[in-house]
Formats: structure tokens, C-alpha cells, sequence
């Protein structure tokens, strides 16, 4: 086990647990929901122990919401652009010289804010390990889509637009919720989705769903396909055209709904794993501060 | 009691009784929560039994969401472009020569279908007394604002956008419930929220009041008031533009918050009284069947 170490992902509903090889091979690893929802505020030492327990009394790098005020310490943000140098400089022992924890990364435009805490390991993983270009958009669908600018290899701005929790609220509380029966799939209604959403006109088009039911039309199909569609197609559609590349880091369903909206817009999609880039990038700060 | 009749506004939620003179004055009005939600399906002609008990042996005429299928009687929808001759014409009686409901409208363009129950009385009644020309944008803002084109007094085409039901959704249901306390006004946060929706972005703009609160900077302001101007400022800016003169017809706290983001973009607006459009309106349905 010499120079092994690890790598935790802790997010708010889950969490992920690397056991990291000197030559940065993962040699284990577990997932469970232990986010930082499920851990009480004076819980963290002893969820550590439990992790050393099971995986080796070693040294521990997280990453994620355990850096937030909810989490085991609020660690202020990074500002853009910000590189693998600065998260590693910026790093905060909770337990000195054992337990450490990569701080968030934060960007301000006129009165926009914005804030990430977990995804910039997987941004800048992903650069380093080569799974995207030094410069490139980058995208991390989910409740939060996160849209990265890289440029020179630094997370150079970056926008989070609610497009999931629009979704899910859409899906489960609105006017349109009996209608929006099976899962959202990449066909001829999603794209008919990424289409009118280029009108811009999401609100109207959302009570066209209603209407179309109502008048018993049928002109747009499968309504949980139309809807995603229209809101990935809105997402989309902001921060990319015809020509450009983005490279999505997400599982093969969400991921392959947002490659369809970028293809249908007439960019290009790659889909990376996320995994990968986040121990791509958190062995980076550890080997920047061990 | 000569040549009196009695109108129902008779909608989803509320219900509103009117005794209307033969030169058009109204009478007497009510106003009750009895709407067809509250009306068991055969419970109609009971409830008109009840009002007439109270309001005398007249002749009715109903329009709303009483013409739907789950209301009295399901009336086809009238196409658009609809005027008042085309809506008294399709008037079904549902007790002969004594109750009769007025139908609502429809509209198609490309894949969008778009409906109203009760809304087109009041747009043709606005034009027909005089509260606002023949030709026209008339907005009624509300859970879904309506938005209607009168062309030559008709209903030319209209759109509606969920834009209320969206605003109770994230008040309600979304991670930014906890920030929205207390009501909408139309000040310098609205418009900062209409002046934000010029770039369409919507749901990163949302995103941006969360992390606004995170970063503690609270660059956005009176939350509630911000996205209130968000998504109203959505609406309006799809609609018109500068020199663009729209006549509301709401009360005056939504209708002053319209008023607000359609002047912020350059418009002019008009609020009118959507009680007296109604009455206006279907005086001039009845005028024709009677």
C-alpha cells in the first residue's frame, strides 16, 4: 500500500470513495449514500474512521458539498479562471496532515453568480488526463447543468442553469405532470422539442403540450420526450451552435439526450467519463500538495 | 325585471353571477367559489336552480371552463380567427330556450395548438365596448397569461404562456422556494429581473439567485421580486417591443407588474377592467342569439 491514498466525491445524496495507487491506478472503490444530507454536522471524523476502516488507515483528499457550510468546512471559493495550482494551494486540512478538503470554484458576470463545488475536479481531471483539449466547452448534465469554458487548461467561466430541477419540477407538480408518463428519449419527439425551443418561447410552447392534449391533436407525441426536449434544447441552444464541440461528462441516457440536442443544433458531441476525470483531477491537486 | 338576463363567469376556482339589464347595465353581481371543480357533473342544473332562486326566473348564458368536458357540456372549440358572430353562433343551449354556454376558442400554428374557455368573451367584449381598438394586443395575465391579436375585432391568433403556473412552481416546489418571502413589486428588483431576461437564459439566471445567496453577495436583491421580473419580463419581451402598446386586463397588482416590465422594454400599457370586457363581451353573444 505504499503511497496509496484516497479520493472521496462527496457529494449532497452521494458519495464515492477512490482507494488511489501512487501511478494514480484506482485499486478500489465504493459508492453509497452517504452524502453530506445522511451526515450530521459533527459526524465527519467519525465517517472517515468508518472509510479507513474498510479501505486502510490512509491519507484522504475529498471533494464536493463536504466543502460547503453543510458540509464538515465551508471553504471559501476559487475564483475563474481557476487551474489545478490554485484548488491545490487553496486546500484545507480538517484533520492535519489526514483528511483534506479541494474548495469549490466560484464566477461573477455583471449581476450573475455562479458557483460549483465537486465539478471542477472533474473539469480539470478532464483536461489533465486528456479526455478534452486544454481548450473547450465542457458540459455536466443533472439537476445543475454545468457548462465550463476551458482555456488553457483552466475552468475559465462556467454557467449552471436549472434545466433537471425545471424538469423534475414540471414533471411531478405542474398542469403538464399526467401527461409526462415513461422516461425522455432521444427520438422524433425530443428532437421536435430541440427544435421549438429555438422560438425561445418555453412557457408557450410548455401550455402547448396542454392544449394539444386538450384538443386531442396528437401533433406532439410522447410529452415527457417534447418537454426534456424543449428545455435541453433551450440549455443547448445558449451555449452552443453550428460547428461547435462540446464534451459531455454523464452516463450514456442523460448524456446521449444532450448529444442529440447538440447534434440536432448542428454541433458536435463527445461524452467522456466523469469518473475518470474526477480521479484525473483530484490526483492531480494530491500531487500537488502531498 | 323586462328584458333582464342573467351572465356566469363560471371558470375553474371562481365563479361570478351577473344580472344584466336589457340596455346592458348590470343589476346585481356575486361572486362565489363554486367553479366547475367544485360542481359534481351532473350538479349543474342544480346549481343554476340555486342562482336562480336568488337572482330571479331568467334566461343564462354561461361562458369558461363550464363548456369544457369537465364542465356542464364539452363545446367544440371556435377557430381563430374568432369573432362574437362566430361565437354566438356555436352557443349551445343546455336546457332549451332557458340555459346556454358560450364556446371557447382555439388556435394552430405548426405544432403549437393553443385553447381559452372564457377568455374570449372578455377580449371581444374590451374591443366591443370601447376599452380597447379593433385592432390590438390585449394581454391577460394570470396563471397561464393569455395573449391575444385582435385583428379587425376578431381573435386574430393568441398565445398562452404558463408563466404564472412557472413562478408558483419555483415558489413552491424548488430550491429557490426559501429565498422568495413575500409578495412581487414592481421595483428595482423586478426590472433588474426584465432587464436579465433580454438574454433568454432563464433557467441560469434562477441558478444565478442561488448561488447569489451562497456567495452572500446579494447582488440580486428582494428574491421574489427578481423572478417574478424574470419571467414576466420573458413574456412580455416575446410579445412586444419598443413602441408596442398592450391593454391589461388584471387587477392592479399583476396588471402593475406587467405594466412595469412592458414599459422597461420600451412599450405602452393600458390597463382595462376585465369585469366590465366580460359583461361587454357576452351582452354581445347575447344580443345575438336571444
Amino acid at each position: 500500500m505504499t503511497g496509496q491514498w484516497l479520493a472521496i466525491d462527496w457529494g449532497t445524496t452521494n458519495r464515492r470513495v477512490y482507494a488511489i495507487a501512487a501511478d494514480g491506478t484506482v485499486v478500489a472503490s465504493e459508492r453509497d449514500d452517504r452524502g453530506i444530507l445522511s451526515v450530521a454536522p459533527d459526524g465527519y471524523a467519525a465517517e472517515v474512521a468508518d472509510i479507513r476502516a474498510r479501505f486502510g488507515d490512509l491519507t484522504i483528499l475529498c471533494a464536493g458539498m463536504v466543502g460547503s457550510n453543510r458540509g464538515w468546512a465551508d471553504l471559501p471559493y476559487v475564483p475563474c479562471p481557476a487551474s489545478v495550482a490554485a484548488l491545490a494551494e487553496a486546500v484545507r486540512w480538517v484533520e492535519p496532515g489526514r483528511t483534506a478538503i479541494v474548495p469549490g470554484v466560484t464566477v461573477a458576470e455583471g449581476r450573475r453568480r455562479d458557483v460549483m463545488r465537486g465539478e471542477e475536479v472533474q473539469l480539470l481531471g478532464a483536461v489533465s488526463a486528456g479526455l478534452a483539449p486544454a481548450d473547450a466547452l465542457l458540459c455536466q448534465p443533472g439537476t445543475h447543468c454545468k457548462w465550463a469554458w476551458m482555456v488553457d487548461g483552466r475552468i475559465d467561466r462556467f454557467v449552471t442553469a436549472m434545466t433537471g430541477e425545471l424538469y423534475a419540477l414540471i414533471g411531478k407538480h405542474s398542469l403538464l405532470s399526467a401527461q409526462m408518463t415513461g422516461p425522455a428519449a432521444p427520438g422524433t419527439d425530443f428532437l421536435a422539442g430541440v427544435a421549438d425551443a429555438a422560438d425561445g418561447d418555453l412557457s408557450a410552447r410548455l401550455f402547448g403540450v396542454r392544449a394539444d392534449a386538450v384538443t386531442g391533436e396528437g401533433a406532439i407525441g410522447h410529452a415527457a420526450s417534447y418537454i426534456s426536449g424543449l428545455l435541453i434544447g433551450v440549455d443547448v441552444r445558449e451555449r452552443l451552435g453550428a460547428g461547435d464541440h462540446a464534451y459531455v461528462l454523464a452516463d450514456a441516457t442523460l448524456g446521449g439526450l444532450y448529444r442529440a440536442a447538440i447534434e440536432a443544433v448542428g454541433g458536435r458531441a463527445t461524452l467522456i467519463d466523469s469518473q475518470a476525470a474526477f480521479v484525473a483531477g483530484i490526483t492531480q491537486v494530491w500531487r500537488l500538495i502531498r
